[in-house]
């Protein structure tokens, strides 16, 4: 069986624990949320992506010391580029990194998960559109990327984009700790308050160039500390008060 | 009334004549064609675009000249990126031009759509993949591609891909007139038989980036001589054997 559900009893820093519970939904959770079954312990279920989005926006160099890292200006108005739907993921998948690339790598971000289809969306009514938020891995040939000019391949391939665990509703999205982690090892430790275009700013931005649409997804840019996922390696992405999204990369 | 058909009786250069006709289709055209209903004058329907894909992809500097024009090399490996499925309209859709661009530029290409989910598919093995073809404007905001580095923005604009009129099956894709006129004063002139890598050899190649799904759409570059449409102008894109696919320009 496949469906969406609300899990509920999480800790507070978003891991599961024994109470942690899922309550099946019917249909889709846009436009309002009807319980479809008693509640059934989420340890004996397997994570799928949270949303499957019909387009993924993604923000180039959106913290100072990222842009600075890989010898960046900031750009004067957000850059923005699309991975496609076929990048996306879920928790537990695996990261399959293709032949043509010699160096993929992790850039952990915040991502916006769009709740209603909307166009030009003023600042003060972001609220009203956004679902919730959930961890995200805009994975990059980095080699690609910088030989290519455009991304659309290096941050295109499928398995790149990782979402989940599940979107959490109730996050402040301008005051969360963003950590990655390669084999345990920190690598990515940041705050979205660093993010020089906060979460609510982008989604407003973004509205004024193409309609979103329910599920639709804005990852906000990834800090500094970005690096290598070598095959064979676990990377995760944690977010307080969301959770942490795992996976592991394998050779094609 | 909404759905797919057939189109028949065209003119040899894809205009319609008084005998061409629509016969609705059961479904989508994918995976095989139904006939639905007898066959009704195409006069006096209004065709939307061809295809509703999952994700566009385009090829940029694919033509030498119009890789010079703009004083770019042309890429040592296909340049890729992506147009969000909220950009697309079809034949007899607006352009609309945003606020944030004071110039606006038409681009036209020979797109190519796909007609079965298919991954790393080998050159030889392209035709089972490819539904047909059909005309496409890669409208681009050329002040913002210039300022913003990435191009998410300058081409990712709601109606910046007018798609149609319909999909030619058809087509050889390397010798096809492809001819852009502004307010019917031809502004690009050329042959797919001048594009750096051809279309079959697109296909191949994305499809060991990413999955391709029915209904996606490959823009194959577009030739030199792109130029402004301005508020009020009628922008036509027309490929031998496959038709025109005209489009007004208006401000929003």
């Amino acid at each position: 069986m496949l469906g969406f559900g609300v899990v509920d009893g999480v800790g507070p820093d978003g891991s599961p624990t024994d109470e942690t519970t899922f309550t099946p939904i019917a249909g889709h959770p846009y436009g309002g949320i009807e319980v479809a079954g008693p509640p059934v312990p989420l340890s004996g279920l397997r994570l799928l992506a949270p949303t499957l989005p019909s387009k993924v926006i993604a923000l180039g160099r959106n913290y100072l010391a990222h842009a600075q890292e890989l010898g960046n200006d900031v750009p004067s108005e957000p850059m923005i580029f699309l991975k496609p739907s076929t990048s996306v993921v879920g928790p537990g998948d695996r990261i399959v990194l293709p032949e043509q690339s010699e160096r993929v790598e992790h850039e952990a971000e915040l991502a916006v998960v769009i709740g209603r289809l909307c166009k030009e969306v003023p600042l003060a009514r972001v609220p009203e559109v956004v679902l919730g938020y959930t961890c995200a891995n805009d994975v990059t040939a980095r080699d690609l990327q910088r030989s290519d000019g455009q991304w659309g391949r290096a941050k295109g391939f499928d398995t790149f984009c990782p979402l989940g665990p599940w979107i959490q509703t109730e996050a402040d999205p301008d005051d969360l700790d963003i950590v990655c982690t390669v084999d345990g090892e920190v690598r990515q430790s940041s705050s979205t308050s660093l993010l020089i275009r906060k979460a609510h700013e982008l989604v407003a931005w973004v509205s004024n160039v193409m309609t979103l649409l329910p599920g639709d997804v804005i990852l906000t840019g990834t800090p500094e500390g970005v690096g290598p996922i070598p095959d064979g390696s676990t990377v995760s992405v944690s977010i307080s008060t969301i959770g942490t999204l795992t996976n592991k990369a394998v050779s094609a």
